[in-house]
């Protein structure tokens, strides 16, 4: 009888570490999903300043942002927190466009960019798209 | 001759489809995959909750940091921006927690979740593990 509380808090516990262990793979997963998006805003940060393409595409942000949403309410997420998601990814771009633009590329933002890019990417450094 | 930039203009306008193309897909992979992250913690919340199991794991969390960051150095992103991101992930696990504390579940927080059980959160709303 006794020991009915210990075995079912036994059985919580392994639980909870099988949804510990799904929180690391989803985890992981995200690093490696983020890691990927950067690699290609920094392409189109490139290929923006190196084409004087417009920096910022409004038309395209207000999609970009109604698709999310949409997706996020069809796997039953908030939309709103969907949404504040991609302005914290959005920050993160901004501030990787400002590091190029100082020439200062680093780590996930373009080690070793030939100076004429940079110097075409600081010209475009008011790019709030994040694409 | 005049042509030239023209080409090379629509060759970057293309490159830009491209990898707007990736961005869009990469940004629906990461919706499903918060999605799915909040179901695990929510599943960790209620658990903990209804055993009486300890709301913070201080050791777990060093220890999930540490991991991201070195995922991140591996992925070539920045390890700042992965513990801000974990970060800010955790603010939203536990807006949820006090969510379901208030009884408020609505989506992604378990809309029905039985009283006791929110009951049993609000008593461990001080949650901030994030899991």
């Amino acid at each position: 009888m006794s020991a009915a509380p210990d075995t079912a808090r036994a059985a919580a516990v392994r639980r909870l570490g099988q949804l510990r262990a799904s929180i690391d793979n989803i985890d992981a997963a995200l690093v490696h999903m983020l890691a990927e998006r950067f690699r290609c805003t920094q392409d189109v940060g490139l290929l923006k300043a190196e084409h004087g393409l417009p920096p910022a595409d409004p038309a395209r942000e207000k999609e970009q942002i109604a698709r999310l949403r949409r997706l996020a309410d069809e796997a039953n997420l908030d939309p709103d927190f969907a949404e504040k998601f991609l302005n914290f990814i959005i920050r993160e771009v901004i501030r990787h466009h400002e590091m190029i633009a100082r020439g200062n590329g680093g780590r996930t933002v373009g080690a070793g960019i030939a100076e004429p890019a940079a110097a075409a990417a600081e010209r475009h450094n008011e790019d709030q798209s994040g694409e």
